[in-house]
Parts: C-alpha cells; structure tokens; sequence
C-alpha cells in the first residue's frame, strides 16, 4: 500500500503538462499542483487555475509525490541528468515526451532515489501553450506507459484516456511508422508542390488532406527526428520500396487488391 | 453570334453529370435536359428532377446543341468513338474525365462533324451516383478546360465554379502531382500499417489524415492510372527522389528550412 499522492508537480506547463493538471484536478485529485515553468507561462497558468503554485525546480521536486515532465523532448533529456540530485526518495517520475528509447535509458542511467516510468499521451491540438490546456484533452485517445504503474495506470482511466503499454523501443518503433512517417510524407509532398507552378490552381482536397501536417511547427520535430532517426530511417526505407513496388504495378491488375488492402487497413484505423 | 443553346444532352448522370444539369438549371438555364444512362440511374435522376427525359445516345446526340460526357474516362473514350455518327453538325461536345491528354486526342482523332473542348471539373464528395448531385458541388472549385470555348466559359462562371485554361499534357502533369500522387501515397502508407501489429493501438490523427484517400474506390483509379502512367511515375520518381534527401538530412540544420518552405506551400494551397 503506497501513501496516497498529496503533491503532483509539473515541468513545462503548456498544453499537454496544463491539460494533465486540469484533467487530474477534474477527475477528484484534491492535493497541490506546483508548476515549475518559465515566468510568463506560470502568471498565466496560475491565473487560469491551472496550478496551485510555481516554484523553482529544486524546490518543487524535494515535496513531489509524482513529477510530471512534460516539457519539449531535449529539456525532458536535460531535467532528468538534474532531477535525481532533488526528487524525494521514493517519488514517481513520468514523463509525456513524443519518443521513449531514450528517455527511458536517460532514466535509468541518473534516476536512482526514484522510479521512472516513461509515458506518452497520443493527444494533441492545433493550438499550443496553456491557454489551450484542456480537461478532455486526453479522453478517449491512446496514453502509452513504458511499464505498469497502478498509480499513474488509475490516473490514466480516471481522465478517459486508453492506457497501452509499450517497451520503449516498440513504442518508438510504432509512432515512427503511424506518426513520423506521416509528418515526413506531408512534408516532402507540399515541398515538391511548391516547386511546380501552376499546381495550386488546380490542388483539391486531396492535396488540402496531405498537406495539413506539413503546416507543423519545426521545432516539435528537431527533438523527435534527433531522437528517434534509426526508427523513421527504417519505415521510409519501407515506405520508399513500397511506392517503388506501386509504380512497377501501376496498370497491373494487382493494383486492385493493393487497394482493397489499403482502405481494409484505413477502415480499421477508424475504429479506434 | 452562335444560336443559343436550347437542348443539353449528359451522358453518365451521376454526381458529377447530375450536379451539373442541377448546377446549370439553377443558374437559368431554360432548355430541354436529356439524359443517357443506365436504366436504374435514369428512373432515380427523372424522379429527382435533374433530367427532363432520357433516350438512348443515338437520339439524344442528333438533338444535342451540347453534349456533356460525364462517364467514367474508359466510357467517355468508347463514347467518343461513336459519336461523330450521331451528332448535329456544329455541335459542341465537353467531358468530365479525370485525364486531359488521351480524352482530347481520342476526340481529336474521332469527332469531326463537332467541335470537342475537353473539361476537368475539380470537385466530388464522398457519397456518389446522381442521389448525392448538388447543383453547389462547383462553387469555388477549379473548372479546367483545355481550350477556351466561350459558350462553356459563361456556364463555369454561372455555376460558381473558377476556370483555368490548361493545355491536356500540361494539366495530366499538373493533376499526377495534386491529385494522383496523394492518392498513392495514402494507398502506400495504409498498406505499410496494415503489416504493422500493434500500430493501430497508437494511430493518432496523422495517420488518419494521411490514410483518408486510401478509402477511395479502386474503379475510379483504375481509369486515371491507364491513361496517366508516364506523368505519374515521373511525380513518383521526383517524391521518391525527395523522400530519399529527407532520409539523409534527418537529423541536419537543413530539416528546419525544408519544413519552412513546405509549411509556406502548404499554406499557399489554403488560399484557394
């Protein structure tokens, strides 16, 4: 029996780590949510009700029953080399960060007062910061943990989210394939489509669809192609010999199975 | 000073050759509407209005002032080979065909009584057959036609849609990077998850974005990829080419300018 959770911190109170605070304060949590983050995004953060208070990193941790990372990848990297030097002994470490390898393996080789279970909330909006933090943000949607955790698998259930449990390594494997990969396609799509006059007069929805992801900030992305290139090198290798493969098959009748195929997989995509 | 147009003749009155008759009414068009289909779409499009009569194409063409081939790109070929036949002289006759180049030459080599334009309406939606025709379904879209033809320009402007002028070569290039290439690339990434166990669990909104497409019916593409192969292996041949840079700067300097001017691009086709 562990002692109930009375202190949660919080680094990086912007969407995902200002949507956390307010999804676990709604669904029952009644003890302290300090947020450590940067002068400007603790003023708002506390006047939306987000957190409770805002204290220096050193200073939240040493009264942290759980901490919460939830700051862009490389300053996740950065938190963890620093944090066991300040966690109580004891207290639960997690983090929301977009790959896991290695994070997971930073973790295990600095964290050692503490416990450390990777995590990774598949949720996100268009709009970013914690005036978009949302309560409902993660209901419904995939919330990967890197090992089972009562305490953080109860917290998973109570804010709606689908808790799936994931060796790092398959973890980063997989959203390479269904999440990086994506990102990449767009990417280079609206990049070839810049360089041909003429093709916005006659773009659709079709390209409208494929491109929307292109429209993503890079700087989310410089951290995940940093930490996870061997698993998005793989699947565009993948991925390249398949369009090789389509191209040869064009006017093949092979084409219409291919297809059959390809909308029997988005179908089950829509599941969900 | 030509006659004006009292009698239309749509061949194929499904969502595109429906929507048009109703698009085409509502801008004011006061003449006869024939319409030559199956049995089953002609009792469904009489019922609903959208066709005043139906005949077989023999004897709707020998009264056609204008003929609208809105078939499939294979019946529209197979149409065009008969046609000359039938038709008035001096009639003008246009299509709906997904593909420019084979459509025009196949005209160009089989009508000589009548003139032929070829057209590419850029719209759809996800339901089909003449129950889904909308007489809105090309306001605000692009209206390609491959030549210009006054009497076809004033009817795009009536029904709201936005003509561009492309020639049949330049337009199947322009369409196999906007239109074709997108298709493939959802096909192939929802082929490549299907192999993947386990990825279901963590597909987020990217990879439904991506995998829209693939949903689409084989029976459309068919058509496209006969009669647009070698523009559709070059766009393949460039992407490839790009994904393949992708691959080798996925973890240099260079990534942020690419998503720079793909995000710019991406925006571009936003502004419709």
């Amino acid at each position: 029996m562990t002692p109930p959770v009375t202190t949660v911190v919080i680094t990086g109170v912007g969407l995902i780590g200002g949507s956390f605070a307010l999804a676990l304060r709604k669904a029952g949590f009644t003890g302290r949510m300090i947020g450590v983050s940067s002068p400007a995004t603790v003023e708002k953060a506390l006047a939306a009700g987000v957190i409770d208070e805002a204290l220096p990193l050193a200073e939240a941790a040493a009264q942290a029953d759980v901490i919460y990372l939830a700051q862009p990848i490389q300053q996740i990297l950065e938190t963890l080399g620093a944090l066991d030097r300040y966690a109580r002994p004891g207290a639960l470490i997690t983090d929301a960060g977009s790959t896991k390898a290695m994070i997971c393996s930073h973790a295990a080789a600095n964290i050692r007062k503490a416990s450390f279970v990777g995590g990774h909330p598949m949720a996100g909006k268009e709009s970013r910061g914690v005036e978009a933090a949302d309560a409902e943000l993660f209901r419904g949607r995939p919330y990967v943990l890197t090992a089972r955790e009562p305490e953080l698998e109860k917290w998973i259930e109570a804010i709606g989210a689908r808790l799936v449990i994931l060796d790092p390594t398959e973890h980063d494997r997989l959203v390479a394939l269904v999440s990086h990969l994506p990102q990449l396609l767009s990417t280079a799509l609206a990049s070839v489509i810049a360089e041909q006059p003429g093709s916005e007069k006659v773009a659709g929805p079709a390209a409208s669809d494929l491109t929307r992801l292109a429209l993503s900030p890079y700087e989310i992305w410089r951290d995940i192609f940093a930490t996870n290139a061997p698993s998005i090198d793989a699947v565009l290798g993948t991925y390249i010999a398949r369009l090789e493969t389509l191209r040869v098959q064009l006017r093949s009748p092979e084409m219409e199975r291919v297809f059959e195929k390809a909308a029997s997989s988005a179908r089950e995509l829509r599941k969900g």
